[in-house]
């Protein structure tokens, strides 16, 4: 059953969007399905006359980690009723229809219901059943419709997987994961002098190793040798450690020397 | 086995990067990861000892229509030697790692693995087993990790999803589809002059049923009427259907009158 519609428009105590199936035929897939909403940080799940009983178990199974979001969901009679307190409803296509929609992929869809959804608006997306997908008639109780671009010579997505990009989308547009970080495993980044220094410590053992045989090659060696170490970027650990390679190798080198003479 | 490495900076022969699953347990996450490769255009399929004999019938079933991703799958010994004629390789960890590494979201990944075979380089992204993901010792084969941002609280990805996400990303990034569309269902929209002649139909029924009672209301009305179908963007044969449906509502008015009468 739909919930009441309380206060209509409070920005405040908007959830995210609601993830309506119509008619899914498999628990098996409602389960993968509230899984994938899991991830994305969505839990308002509706089945409009899903095809085996409910509550399924086989659901619950498949649900893994997410069985709260599949415990929550509610039952509706038919499209209406399933978002008739909603502002916005988008329908998921996988192909063209005879009616006249606006075409969204699912990050500008993404962007519009988070847009709405600081405006107060409750939005929500239709997901139609494993082998035919929504009639259009349940396309026409929708603002607009939402369609993944994918390869075209293959555009056949599971229940699942259709839920999850469109969450995914949902997610991104609210998250502010950089797009690149450096993760140094609890060992903080060595700071330039450090770099600097082991440099040092390997371009003095390379000169007792008479390695720069041509002077006028030197400058340009040591310079390649301090871009990729830069480039590398390593933590405090890691040049102790190249310290202790550089010590090594040296040492090997001076053991053969005194077991060679 | 890895491919021979050829002509190693080619760009016009580069293909889409590969896809690495490293000890996968179950054939059917095998083919399921194989379709999410073919919904985004992906075909290089490398798998490193697999759990299950290979060839796996119940992969070429999970793969529905993408059983040629299957078919044409190479096994490879070990990490090293599936990556061995890549230039670049990414790493996907759902969980900080106690290596320093470069942390990539999909997206961001996507965009340098699109500059990378540009210029010519061969990319391919490791993902680990359903159970425990990659090891640390795979990790360092790469030359960064990518983690999908999801809600904190439920990271957990199967293996074809994780698949399907960063190759939905590498898709999209190479994809020109416009984030807004309209459809009209081989319908074309309405030019503009249809549609005014249609509301001008529209508001001369009003006009004759006496509709505008206060003539100061008129002008507004007619404006809200206007901006609504404006919005609506109707198609000509909607134009067409909304001349029908304010006649009959005219006429119906003007049978019930002459029966009043």
């Amino acid at each position: 059953m739909a919930t009441g519609t309380g206060a209509r428009l409070n920005a405040s105590t908007v959830p995210p969007p609601r993830i309506v199936l119509v008619e899914p035929q498999l628990g098996e897939n409602i389960g993968a399905a509230a899984r994938a909403m899991a991830n994305c940080g969505l839990s308002d799940l509706m089945l409009v006359q899903p095809r085996e009983e409910w509550p399924n178990p086989r659901a619950r199974t498949m649900a893994a980690g997410a069985t709260a979001v599949v415990d929550a969901a509610r039952l509706a009679e038919d499209v209406p009723g399933a978002v008739a307190d909603l502002h916005r409803v988008y329908a998921t296509t996988a192909r063209p229809r005879e009616l006249a929609a606006r075409v969204l992929t699912p990050r500008a869809a993404a962007a519009e219901m988070r847009a709405a959804t600081a405006r107060g608006e409750r939005c929500g997306v239709l997901f139609g059943c494993e082998r035919s997908g929504l009639t259009n008639d349940d396309v026409t109780h929708a603002q607009a419709v939402i369609t993944v671009p994918l390869d075209t010579a293959y555009t056949s997505l599971n229940l699942a997987q259709a839920v999850l990009l469109v969450g995914y989308e949902w997610h991104l547009a609210g998250d502010d994961t950089p797009a690149e970080s450096l993760e140094v495993g609890g060992q903080p980044p060595a700071a330039q002098d450090e770099v600097e220094a082991m440099l040092a410590h390997l371009v003095g053992e390379l000169d007792a190793a008479d390695y720069f045989r041509a002077d006028h090659m030197r400058p340009t060696i040591v310079q390649n040798l301090r871009a990729l170490l830069r480039r590398a970027r390593p933590t405090e650990q890691e040049v102790r450690s190249l310290h202790g390679v550089v010590s090594a190798l040296a040492l090997g080198r001076q053991s053969r020397r005194r077991t060679n003479v």
